[in-house]
């Protein structure tokens, strides 16, 4: 078998040989083919693709990105859209649905199966994010009275059309969910051992309105293959795989880092190429204007201090340690109860050890950076622009004072911000670093002359 | 069966019934058991384990974190241990032996079997964040001339020490990789049909020296269960299986972000509470402190450019709002860049498009920017504090170009940096947020004083 490149597909391409190309497309796994294929055109690839057998079609069209896939959807014509989206996972056919524009939703769907068009319409009815808009209704289920053998063969029969048949659920007459079953065991029993004996009850599941992460997690900890998805009725409805487990958590987590770094938009993989510029600008401008405008706020009150840096010129040179001093502790304090709570690690309710345990880190920090400072006064500190009445370590210490303060305040706003953004159940991510900041820099300056006043009497 | 939890525990514990609590365990998944028993104190828990069968004790000691299996390992006997671990899957047995102290290993190696101690010796032979290290060596294989229906014979008969059996890897004489075969293709199959006709021979794997992240990557990328791992001579070695690579993938986040914000230290999850404030001090540390000393940077150049901000104070308003937004835009180019890579949507060859891109993106937020300051200087200049001969109108439109230059560079250089690391063979997350926002602060005010000292013509 010749390796599936780019270079190999032009040259098929430019003789025209769909056959070997198709025969290159059968050899190869559809991730490896749909990432040939997706560097090539629409229109190049709605030609290879009509040279495709019905499944390996569909095999390779699932792998697109979603914008290439609706890209291809508006080349093709209403019977083979139809044909294609019949031959899709149901999950993934549900999301590419779920894209597309208002009027080629109500032209495909007539053109489709009595079946499928119910399933799109039970599976795009789940608001996004949750655990009933990522899972699939390709499930195999058994009933508890088969025997180990009669339940293996039902699973055979079935085998094609399902996304795993490794772990089987066993629902009673009114699909509530009784228990599963792996294939597994099923092979190592005795034939005749009824799968209503064999059966795991201890059923870790979700309902279709849990959010999408916290399904992931619990494949993650259960080191499952497959997560039953129930209702309210506790009937089985769907069930999320452990490679969906792979795609939320990835998506999540660039998410997470997004919102961390104050950028909007979408989080898709494979997004920054595709992205415009235009695009990129919007996804960023919110945010780094209105940061802009705070960074004006914290300006105005070193503006509003300016007699005193006019007396004390060496105040100045202490600002762009102070402010990021501040948003450094207090972005680091974030970085880790977001990240801890988002595992499940933390929660609001640990508030008390948090802010104890952060109180602690960041006074070892602060008094270490008020050293740093003092010791920069002390040594190269101008003394010619000290006021007469002021001494040097006067002047150190106040810098220091304030430096230590301002460490500590930034330190817990860090840790507190996320653990009362998730007390008020909004991601805790939404506490950006910049904007945390930027909050703190203004806190900052505060701290910083408010303090130096005291100290030196003033 | 009752529910499992800490105040039923608590109960049984006390009248120490432990029939009762092995029930409780054997009837719950060992995840579940597992967090339980983690809120009890090692002696407790070394007392129930005792009364557990082997493997089901096995199996709940596996899903203690690392720490808490190290800690109870010194409960143990040797004896004890050696049974322990020996029913233990490969590859968490080899990572706890690692992070057992030296005189331990030494003690509890020969009370194992020899098969299990060169195992162990095998498998922690790999450096730490390869596919060697975090494979297994409990994979099914079968030879190409078996039947499907003997295959499945052989793959129920080791069913019960293997990780999965779900994908089956075909091997030559000398353990070379052939193939794969899923546990579904062979009960689908006709009974009679030979593993190595029906096999996949476009087999994805992974080198034992190739990064854990690209391993889970191709998991996650084909979908597979499991992912084999061959050595140079292309002989099969091991496995990595689907739920470890959504392990892999989490614990690389938790280090990329924490990376990312300059927190150095273990990344393991679960680490937040266990580590002490000392340890999170040291973690956290040396980049504060190096910060600071590149702030202490900034603010020498501000200090030597006193006599210009003497003479314009309203200049000193401005340095907040320019550090903050070449620190943001610089880390939202960072961010996205180094998403791109880890995803491997973007590698450095893309250098040319990145920058002209994000040069785009940064021409306009620069230029709004400037609008932003050029308006503040207008609408709010304090005129007074203006010298003679010069204009509100030329003192806005110094500071907005400085500031737009400023968000080009910081841009720019958000998106270059972790190209160049990536360039390097470095983790393109080295360049952390807060670094690249320090570098910017300093080139921020050099860019700013200059700026302003040629459009003023001083």
């Amino acid at each position: 078998m010749n390796p599936f490149d780019a270079d190999v597909l032009r040259d098929l391409l430019a003789r025209a040989d769909y056959p070997a190309i198709a025969a290159l497309c059968a050899g190869s796994h559809p991730a490896t083919a749909a990432d040939v294929l997706e560097g090539f055109s629409p229109e190049q690839v709605r030609d290879i693709l009509r040279h495709l057998e019905d499944q390996l079609r569909a095999d390779i069209f699932t792998r697109f990105s979603l914008d290439f896939q609706v890209d291809m959807i508006t080349l093709l014509k209403r019977r083979e859209v139809a044909r294609l989206m019949t031959d899709m996972p149901p999950d993934d056919r549900a999301d590419l649905f779920k894209s597309l524009p208002e009027d080629r939703r109500q032209v495909i769907l007539p053109a489709m199966a009595q079946a499928e068009r119910e399933d799109i319409r039970r599976l795009t009815a789940y608001e996004e994010g949750t655990a009933g808009a990522v899972m699939t209704s390709d499930y195999a289920s058994l009933h508890p009275d088969l025997t180990a053998y009669e339940a293996i063969e039902r699973l055979r029969e079935i085998a094609p059309d399902r996304e795993t048949i490794y772990t089987a659920f066993v629902v009673d007459g009114n699909r509530r969910l009784l228990g599963h079953v792996s294939l597994k065991d099923l092979i190592v029993a005795r034939r005749e051992k009824l799968v209503g004996e064999m059966m795991e009850t201890e059923v870790i599941s979700a309902r279709v309105c849990d959010d999408r992460e916290d399904a992931a997690r619990k494949i993650q900890k259960y080191d499952l293959i497959a997560l039953p998805v129930v209702d309210g009725s506790d009937a089985l409805v769907g069930i999320v795989t452990h490679d969906d487990a792979l795609d939320i958590i990835t998506q999540e987590h660039t998410e997470d880092m997004e919102k961390f770094m104050a950028i909007a938009g979408s989080h898709d993989t494979g997004a920054y190429l595709r992205t415009s510029s235009l695009e990129h600008f919007r996804n960023r401008v919110f945010w780094v204007t209105g940061l802009a405008v705070l960074g004006l706020v914290s300006g105005f009150v070193i503006q509003s201090f300016q007699g005193l840096l006019l007396q004390f010129a060496i105040l100045a040179a202490f600002i762009p340690m102070l402010a990021g001093a501040g948003g450094n502790t207090g972005s680091q304090a974030a970085t880790l109860v977001i990240r801890a709570l988002s595992l499940k690690e933390l929660s609001y309710r640990d508030v008390g050890m948090i802010l104890w345990k952060e109180f602690r880190v960041a006074l070892m920090l602060g008094v270490l950076l008020g050293l740093v400072a003092y010791s920069r006064v002390m040594l190269i500190g101008d003394g010619a622009s000290i006021p007469e009445g002021f001494t040097l370590h006067q002047i150190g210490s106040a810098i220091a004072l304030a430096l230590a303060l301002q460490v500590v305040t930034s330190t817990l706003a860090g840790a507190m911000l996320p653990l009362g953004a998730s007390r008020l159940r909004l991601d805790p991510a939404v506490v950006a670093s910049p904007v945390l900041a930027s909050f703190v820099d203004i806190t900052g300056v505060v701290i910083y002359f408010v303090t130096v006043k005291l100290v030196l009497g003033i």
